[in-house]
């Protein structure tokens, strides 16, 4: 039989684009550390560490705190799934991609869901949410994006806390774009559940997802009139392995949880503090420079992810061209917009090891050429020239 | 804040237990590789590759051939909540730990679930699951473990073709223990939907779950009243990711894909026959070396697994403390047994690259040793010399 198989010879790119981010040749060296078992005490000692290490990262103190073995998609889903059933009310935050997501992972537990939108772009309003919370009488889960990939968007949760308070609600936070790129304080912050992925800000390959649930969480999943849909999710299970005995479940990826470790030590080493600043002087200095040109950002100004940024696609550009040639040419990856803002905007990522100072001057002086080169006005260098003005500010 | 991290330096084991199994040197490498985006062109060629390798090995025609982002256990889950719903009947097979997990699956769909059960150590045979196809009208799905990794019985499945044939029910079938050290035969053996893991015979390390189904089963699953419990595991959006249309769902885990394209390259390169003949051959001489050491196989004798033997703990010996020892002493992994044969069996993996004649008698001769120091009385050396024997003829 003949089997097609190329010999693995992977570009080098400089991954500019919503995710994966680049990773630092300490994770990737990582993952070729010698394998050893799920249940093999050395590998005890790793899941322990990471645990602990992610409590630092998620300012947490709650003891279920692991990664899920699956992307981030599974750690929203097992955000839901353990905590929703049917005759349950969701309100769920709408304003881009991932909120949409959530609504579809909710509706699948049976639940009733009760969607607050706003433009893809704009913040949710409290108020809205209030309303939502007002008009149904018994909302059991409060479902919110902090960094909505697909726009750009950096939700505030201040007064979303306040009200999940008020109205008894579990607050539900989706953090796979801002984890360790902007400030996420769990247990201050009065998040009850929250997810991310391993491949943006923490700059690890994808594949985990890193979880944390305090004790009000996990006394409402357990008082479910029935099993949880996913027995793969099942945080019951899952407690079991990671936090309370070790009993075996699924069998861990170890090399993953080898790769999420070093990321993890990484992040401590640099310290959160210096890291989240890190991200808003790249992130400021990327906007000073696209602004520069004459480009216009698209999530609201007051607003916006330094992760992640929005910048609208000027009228006359192909968008998808750009995205191509930039790949092609300069081995830089950005990313296209989703769903209505497909064709409308492009994506950039500044994320983890991504996120330098060398990387935005590299992208702005790129995109200029190929912009001047698809026939859009621009005076050279003027990107390039604010950008460093930011980053030297 | 003070955060506790160690440098992480695993010990080299010899994994012989029931997975992870030892990784190929290029498997390790190829995760190393520079990281590129999940919708990178470069990568959609490695995904190509990858599902055509995997056909191969599961020597299958279907378009649907792919990893799914989680273990095996997510395959698993895959291939319950996909094709099950409230009102369907389904006949499994529960002869150990795997078949029992396929009913919890099962039931978490809604669908009633009938199992058919044999002792742990047996097979289940096909009047008894031809009897549970008859009691019940319309059954809609028969599933059965290929290899049951909790006791190294290997299922004989011709006879289940014909009656899923007959009865007109989709045939699925667990391969974790069994692709790539068994001989699987997807279409020509009428398998509907299989599903493994990457961690046993693949020799990649854990965190994949090769999965595929034909046809006739997508057909059912899209004949569904309502959605797929999981979004994540979701196949109509799956297979739009990997097989129809490269449409964005999750972020697929690219550096496992790489290790697993590499695992499945050395797979195609070995040749499948070859490969079987290998798990075969050292299955057989741990399982003569084991019985002329006097120990007892559990598994019914003419079938038993190759790639996974279980054998009893001699009265009076600790079998965990034997495993700890090999464990510290040697740097062998073995496992031990689960549910009901928890301290009744050991259970060794021959698998992959850990398939070997070399770690057979590394194997047989330090549990020699240990057996002794522990009290068991066996004359030092029959154990190896029957395994040698048997590797020379």
């Amino acid at each position: 039989m003949n089997v097609p198989s190329q010999v693995l010879n992977p570009p080098c790119r400089t991954l500019l684009g919503a995710g994966p981010s680049n990773i630092h040749p300490r994770v990737q060296m990582a993952m070729a550390a010698p394998l050893v078992g799920h249940l093999d005490p050395y590998f005890q000692t790793i899941m322990d560490d990471t645990m602990a290490l992610l409590r630092h990262l998620f300012r947490t103190e709650n003891k279920l705190t692991f990664p899920i073995s699956g992307t981030g998609s599974a750690g929203m889903e097992a955000s839901f799934d353990n905590f929703l059933e049917p005759g349950d009310v969701a309100v769920i935050g709408v304003n881009g991609v991932f909120g949409e997501r959530m609504v579809d992972n909710a509706q699948r537990t049976g639940a009733t869901v009760v969607p607050v939108a706003a433009e893809w772009g704009d913040i949710i309003e409290p108020a809205a949410v209030e309303a939502a919370l007002k008009a149904h009488k018994k909302v059991k889960l409060l479902a919110l994006v902090h960094a909505e990939t697909s726009t750009g968007i950096l939700q505030p949760l201040g007064d979303m806390s306040k009200l999940a308070k008020e109205y008894e609600c579990l607050l539900l936070v989706d953090t796979v774009t801002s984890l360790a790129g902007h400030e996420v304080a769990v247990d201050d912050w009065g998040i009850d559940i929250c997810y991310a992925g391993t491949q943006k800000c923490l700059s690890c390959p994808p594949g985990l997802a890193p979880f944390t649930a305090n004790e009000k969480a996990l006394a409402v999943s357990q008082k479910r009139s029935h099993k949880a849909h996913s027995w793969y999710l099942d945080l019951s299970l899952l407690s079991s392995y990671w936090a309370t005995g070790r009993v075996y479940h699924h069998t861990a990826p170890v090399t993953m949880v080898y790769a999420l470790h070093e990321a993890l030590a990484l992040i401590a080493a640099e310290g959160l503090e210096a890291r989240v600043k890190r991200h808003l002087r790249h992130g400021a200095a990327l906007q000073s420079g696209l602004k520069a040109m004459g480009l216009v950002l698209h999530a609201r100004e007051e607003y916006r992810a330094s992760s992640l940024t929005s910048v609208r696609i000027p009228p006359g550009v192909d968008g998808g061209r750009v995205i191509q040639r930039l790949l092609k040419e300069f081995n830089i990856e950005i990313s296209g917009g989703l769903g209505p803002l497909r064709g409308k905007i492009w994506r950039v990522g500044l994320m983890g090891h991504s996120s330098t100072g060398e990387n935005v001057i590299l992208l702005l002086n790129a995109l200029e050429k190929l912009l001047l080169e698809e026939g859009y006005v621009v005076e050279r260098g003027v990107g390039v020239t604010a950008a460093i003005r930011s980053l030297n500010a």
